[in-house]
């Protein structure tokens, strides 16, 4: 498992486009972005109050006040008409542009208007005090976003604030869905016949695609024919940016899609079966820089594999450099778990008051995943966890 | 701050609809979904093998092989014509149904064709064993998703299987933006007068809101006149859920904020003033069931609120009831920090290595935010936390 995450690296990387700022939350800027102009742009006072000389104001105290000469008001959004000389005070609000000559804004707490045009100063203020610089929250030049992260609100305001409003950013890829068996229904199949199931899988990866950034394709259900699944692949590969195929469950149907696969063409299959449970029968392979992933075909073991593979696959195609932290809770652990040294178990887990139990029955199940609240991983080199051992639980968002 | 957070319960919620499946990840479920037929619908083999009767393999071993007749073979998705009677087996393709007569699947590894028509197995089997009963995943009219949790990509696979391809939930909740200041201008203004700072907190609240599953609706700068952004607020009121408004940061443009959606109507103001920093000067109201949050002026401040305060209300009014998990991590505090008691302090962290460095900065500074990767709380009770304290950082995702 370690392997196929830091070895199995596709070259495929969507290319960039331009997007306005309202639709550019959680997007991957494909270039950093830097402050065209200083900000705020002007000093700036922090605080209702005075603009002083913060020589003026040295020394003076509760006991021992200073008093300056009201000379005028700055107000909001425009510039000061009034310079501050020594002696002098100048009434600013939170925000306003610092007047020249002033070097320090005393807040209004700590002055009082002893007589009309005459403000009294209890608490010496040191220069800067009360005032954000004119290039303090970017210079100019300064990179205020990195490439390779997605955006967040906070990023979106900095953009916003340095007048930037739209952003280049890496496509999103597009994940072309293909699920496989004789077997399986649209889930709109309203009466199934015996034996029949409706296609779980699909809906699922198409969320955990759009999740990781991508934009899911569902290229619909091929039947168990190695010709018309490979057909199929090679029809997606020129508009996709990568490949899911749920494959059959039973090994004739994975044989059948790993031979489907290997023949689209060079690199090709890079691994046919991973150390970890669910999820064994995970295909990876290339074509030409196209990520194709085979999955298990138990819905539920697709989805942990995928969750685990896919995920951070989609968003190597999409440029995300630097993935989205993942919600973790450390928990105790309810019971006993076996588990094969040299291989990686995924442990669906309920969460409460600190406390993981395990949501056991078959791969096969989905209930087991709609009630889990997320999910530990036993590694490799483990033979087991014993009931009470701290775990770190990845939660379900 | 608790107070706030458990004693504002507005009771406005979003009326329900119906959506597509394909459109229904981390929407809110108005009423828990049920499954309309048992899942999977039919007993289903989760092994590639033989359907036996488990009774004629009791006591055989590798050492004494049983031998059952191949009796002939299920197809997938289709119905077996086929039953299996005693000292039968019949072939099975993981996920076939299991046909009559047959109460378990014996793995293929464990059996061999001894000869043409003969199956040899070296493995007894438990009745049941292979199998997933017809009612394992789901039974008829059982719950398979809850309301008042966000769409999971799990939960869709599950509605999937079980044919439900529309689902009833809430309505996004529409949370109207208001930016105030005469020094306020649209991010998209490129050459700022002196004073003119560009509107910050519209984009970042906007994508907040989008986080927490509610629809932006950006309603633009209104003047420092109270009477202008009462008239404005009024307007917005009958198509709006939520109005969220940026106030100014100057004491004066506060009090007008607060007079004007005083002057809204009933209940009015439930708070004008919060015992956190920063985030101090928040005002929480109610317009009959509308709740309407004025923020501070500093885009920092209004963003740490918003994110404690604004995104539980936007879930709330939109029927979550079950908040997603939030990315924490644990780290080890850099340096000292000190804090006031009485007063929550929200302080901005990068996490390396596990260790949280607090970035400091006046909260009139956005890339204070932007250089965070998450944040910790000090709590009321707190008088500061210690260099080297294990602390809880929530992540910024």
């Amino acid at each position: 498992m370690a392997e196929a995450l830091a070895g199995f690296r596709p070259r495929r990387r969507t290319r960039a486009e331009t997007v306005p700022l309202s639709a550019a939350l959680r997007r991957v800027p494909a270039e950093p972005v830097t402050a065209p102009h200083p900000l705020p742009g002007f000093a700036r006072s922090t605080v209702d109050g005075y603009a002083v000389r913060a020589a003026d104001t040295y020394g003076v105290s509760e006991g021992l006040p200073g008093y300056l000469t009201d000379t005028g008001a700055v107000r909001m959004g425009a510039e000061p008409d009034v310079s501050v000389g020594p002696g002098a005070a100048v009434a600013m609000p939170t925000g306003g542009v610092l007047p020249p000559g002033a070097d320090a804004v005393v807040m209004i707490e700590y002055t009082a208007e002893a007589m009309p045009g005459t403000i009294e100063v209890v608490r010496p203020v040191a220069p800067g005090e009360g005032v954000v610089r004119a290039d303090e929250d970017a210079k100019a030049g300064e990179q205020i976003i990195p490439n390779g992260r997605a955006l967040r609100p906070q990023d979106l305001g900095m953009l916003a604030a340095a007048g930037v409003t739209s952003v280049r950013v890496h496509a999103r890829p597009v994940v072309t869905i293909f699920s496989t068996g004789d077997e399986v229904v649209p889930p709109g199949t309203q009466a199934l016949k015996p034996g029949q199931v409706r296609d779980a899988t699909a809906a699922a990866l198409a969320a955990l695609v759009s999740d990781a950034g991508g934009t899911p394709v569902y290229a619909g259900i091929v039947p168990d024919d190695p010709g018309a699944l490979e057909q199929a692949l090679r029809a997606a590969l020129p508009a996709t940016d990568m490949i899911v195929i749920s494959a059959g469950s039973s090994v004739g149907t994975r044989d059948e899609t790993a031979g489907a696969v290997a023949r689209l063409g060079p690199p090709g299959i890079w691994c046919h079966g991973l150390a970890i449970k669910p999820g064994k029968p995970t295909l990876l392979a290339e074509c030409g820089d196209i990520p194709v992933i085979g999955l298990p075909g138990n819905p539920r073991s697709a989805l942990v594999v995928f969750h685990l593979i896919g995920m951070p696959l989609v968003r190597l195609v999409g440029g995300c450099t630097r993935p989205p932290p993942e919600p973790t809770t450390r928990a105790r652990l309810a019971r006993n778990l076996a588990s094969a040294t040299g291989r990686l178990d995924v442990v669906q887990v309920r969460v409460d008051d600190r406390v993981a139990t395990p949501v056991f029955g078959l791969s096969a199940l989905l209930s087991v995943l709609t009630a889990a609240d997320g999910y530990i991983i036993i590694p490799e080199e483990a033979t087991g966890l014993d009931a009470g051992s701290e775990v770190d639980v990845i939660r379900y968002a």
